[in-house]
């Protein structure tokens, strides 16, 4: 399920993406600055909206390069709008287009690790279910909320996105 | 990974369980009335803070059910207090705890539908990556949005719980 939980990380970029959008759509009709938005946090102490971005991107980019062997493309977190988080939201996704089920093979015994945990790994399935998944929807739901809370007119249908939906039977 | 996912998400449960302890110490030690975040939002039209748990709760609850076909207990949407609602996520832990991964099997290719779609369905594994995780993850992580916008002191570690970390080799 690993390749499918990917899709599906697709899918939420491609939804965030419209968010964006639709911030910067806000802010023109309320005729103030849209990056603005960059900058608004939901406590002093927490992430800033571009950051909640760009750790959204990164969480998904650096899990599936994690647990394929496949190299990740650098983005060295220095946008200051949201058309350039949009480039990057957009960047991410073309990322996961490239891969195919059969890249994940394996993905589930995979010895993860990064910088900060200073030798220490999980196990690839550990990592996927305890740290990847969890902290995505972590950032892209602050995104969202950030958005919420300040006035930008999305909601749950734009979270979630289009459902295979299957039609009522007789 | 249906019965492994779900062990994240009674994983979760116990962390929301936490942060509604914090809450309370937090209200204490500031001399307020604990249940004030019950009512809490982060935009007058989304979920107050005791339907953004309730959420949480039922999205596992349900999914499980649904997958399973195990019946699930009732919950009337009652709480009024951290406590009641404390009382819950635990109903929802011990509930995810009576399952086992014999009891996934067959939950991809499951018909879910629920009375709001009017006769439309999802297959299993659609709602499960489509519409159970993103909704699980969106309400946890509103929950903990609202409690750390208004003051508590939880950060990303209580968010994502102890994880099964491996010790570096050599």
């Amino acid at each position: 399920m690993y390749y499918e939980t990917f899709t599906q990380m697709k899918k939420q970029l491609g939804q965030l993406d419209k968010w964006l959008e639709a911030a910067a759509a806000y802010a023109q009709s309320k005729s103030f600055d849209p990056n603005v938005f960059v900058g608004l946090r939901l406590a002093p102490d927490q992430f800033a909206f571009a950051r909640q971005v760009q750790s959204t991107c990164d969480t998904a980019k650096l899990a599936a390069s994690r647990l394929t062997g496949k190299d990740a493309p650098a983005h060295p977190d220095t946008e200051q709008t949201l058309e350039e988080l949009r480039t990057r939201v957009k960047s991410v996704i073309t990322y996961l287009e490239g891969f195919s089920a059969k890249d994940f093979e394996g993905a589930a015994t995979r010895k993860v690790t990064q910088p900060r945990w200073e030798g220490k790994w999980m196990k690839g399935s550990d990592y996927f279910l305890q740290h990847a998944v969890p902290n995505f929807f972590f950032h892209i739901a602050h995104a969202y909320a950030i958005l919420r809370h300040n006035g930008v007119a999305i909601g749950k249908k734009d979270y979630l996105g289009a459902l295979d939906m299957q039609a009522k039977e007789g």
